[in-house]
């Protein structure tokens, strides 16, 4: 059976940098089979691409996963290859970007810097490691490379972490960061139903603030589940709660930006005005 | 020979919605090739997903096609999956979005309620059965599952239908709908060069009017027909006819918007002023 | 080991038109593995599709490399597949898109038109050669088809050429073609630092004058080697010029445009107000 080598960047399609990483792999490993997860990660939101990539990655056959959300190629942060304890491994920079999903796949149980020129093609630029560093990383490991032929093994303690929490709950009241604003204006917040203590009632309303606004929404499990046009809060696909109008556009409706914050008032009746 | 699955959906490609069914396909039948047909159907807007299905379908090798445009995710509406006379599987919500294509292939021999809860992934997500219910029956589908495995039968002839009429003719004044604007600009519209009864002439002239504004066009067989800048209306490649500005871009010139409606007048000197 | 057809368009992906070209591709050549490169093109804009395709083809593997910028199509222009010395096959309108990159590829040492109907789709549309001309055509070689099969020989020196020069050099004056903008904003310029003689110097400042304003910049080996905010000119992947701003966008600063100009004075100091 093929080899799978998934990609996710954010470098859109619109360039052909998605395209190149592609055929380096299929040069160096011709067999693989290419999945590309998503090129539309926001340009360097190295914290959207590591939830999106956590989310799909047990969608994914286990294979050798690239993630290149990388703002800081060229500088001093490491090109790393990580194995998971259920056999994947992730290629990528080291900021972050690949844990969150190596976390969810059971763990680092092995780590190394990409630092062999060897596996490199030359001259290694020095703003395109996705074609250079990482997609020939990737396609070599695809091809049967082990994972220490990349360079030096690392401490997976020692590699970087992205920022912690993305939501403050305090009583009935939660502060979450907008993670995520699909193609549908369906707003993805960080926190999961999991996470708020049997707050997160279908059939309640709760009032949404945004930072000139408010809202009533209803909590429900699905958005047919209130009247076209109601704005709806429910447990998303990916486990988390996400807010939603029903054909319509919540993004839209409420302002909500990637990176932004929404408080949400799961006890309504009992808030003061702040 | 590998089983072929196609993908067409309102997902977009900036979020993961297509890489993460692309993902389950490969997992449940790994010598699946995946073709993706387009993810850019506007959003909720099965008429479209239709006709670009009906339209793309012929070009494609037999095997099973899964296209998702489901704005009713979550509610009553059906999974289905249907066999058309020349052997192809289509996989979808029961909304209208498959039966142009499956029409086109010489209409629905077997139709079956993907219900099977044993062919799908757990838990169901109520958002995005893309994920959970279509992909996965498809590619047990393309991995040698008969479609009886997948639920119950239905009778072909109680499937949604979507809406019929998408152009009125009366005398020579045609009024279509305008099915897609593409990428250049072009306007398709919903009525085809056969239906009108000789009206359509290339060299003629005709008069096409938006809510605003009147326009001459050129009848032609292609854009480079007529002089750059000028509006021309042809029979594009899908075999519909469509308004183009050679080097222009015709939806501009216009204001047309899919959904929206034109009319056309074959006969310009004999029509009154409205 | 498989064939290998790469694509590279300015179709977009919010039509069918690259799937459709893809699913043309794997009935006609069943094995061939299909790679996208970009169907991002400008609308158009022949120069900015030869460009990229020139850039990207080393990193394919050697095998069918179709490519469709055709504003002509539907005229008299010529579709042709042309064999470089290295072994790669290069298939689509003989408009310039193709050149540069067989040029790159060792030259053109076979050329013919593609003018052979058994080899089309039929009937043939006046507007869409990439679904019946060129994919099938590039299939039709993937799967084991002579080049001469396609059409009559033509003589390479007779094919045609895009514009030439897209920069000018007067003493330490650059007069360079914005050649792309990426969706990092970064600013592509048609001047590789080879071509200056030494003018561009690591550690240097110049001077970046659009239409309207003028800019210090900083040469540099990459983005990080500059402050957040500040105009970087670099070298970029494909080894050419390229103005980014460190955690910003270029273009948005300097109002670039593709095929627009930008003018570099690499000694301010000694230069005269224009």
């Amino acid at each position: 059976m093929a080899a799978v080598v998934t990609l996710l960047s954010d470098f859109g399609t619109d360039d052909a940098f998605a395209g190149i990483c592609h055929g380096v792999i299929a040069r160096l490993c011709p067999d693989a089979q290419v999945i590309h997860i998503t090129h539309g990660i926001e340009p360097t939101r190295v914290e959207h691409g590591a939830r999106l990539l956590a989310d799909a990655v047990a969608y994914m056959p286990v294979g050798v996963h690239v993630a290149v959300v990388d703002p800081g190629v060229g500088s001093q942060r490491q090109a790393v290859a990580l194995r998971s304890a259920d056999g994947r491994i992730f290629v990528g920079p080291d900021n972050g970007l690949l844990l969150p999903a190596a976390d969810a796949c059971g763990g680092v149980v092995e780590a190394v810097a990409i630092t062999n020129p060897g596996i490199m093609l030359h001259p290694v630029s020095r703003t395109f490691h996705g074609r250079d560093v990482f997609a020939p990383a990737a396609a070599r490991i695809a091809a049967g490379l082990a994972l220490g032929e990349l360079g030096e093994p690392l401490d997976p303690a020692l590699l970087v972490r992205s920022g912690g929490d993305v939501h403050h709950l305090e009583g009935s009241l939660l502060e979450a960061t907008v993670l995520a604003v699909d193609r549908f204006g369906n707003v993805q917040l960080g926190a999961s139903p999991d996470a708020l203590g049997g707050l997160f009632r279908p059939g309640s309303t709760v009032e949404v603030a945004t930072k000139d606004d408010r809202y009533y929404a209803r909590c429900a499990e699905t958005f047919a589940d209130v009247d076209p046009g109601e704005l709806v809060l429910y447990e998303d696909a990916s486990g988390l709660l996400s807010l939603a109008v029903n054909h319509g556009d919540a993004a839209e409706v409420t302002a909500a930006t990637v990176g932004g914050e929404l408080r949400i008032e799961f006890a309504p009746g009992l808030e003061d005005d702040p």
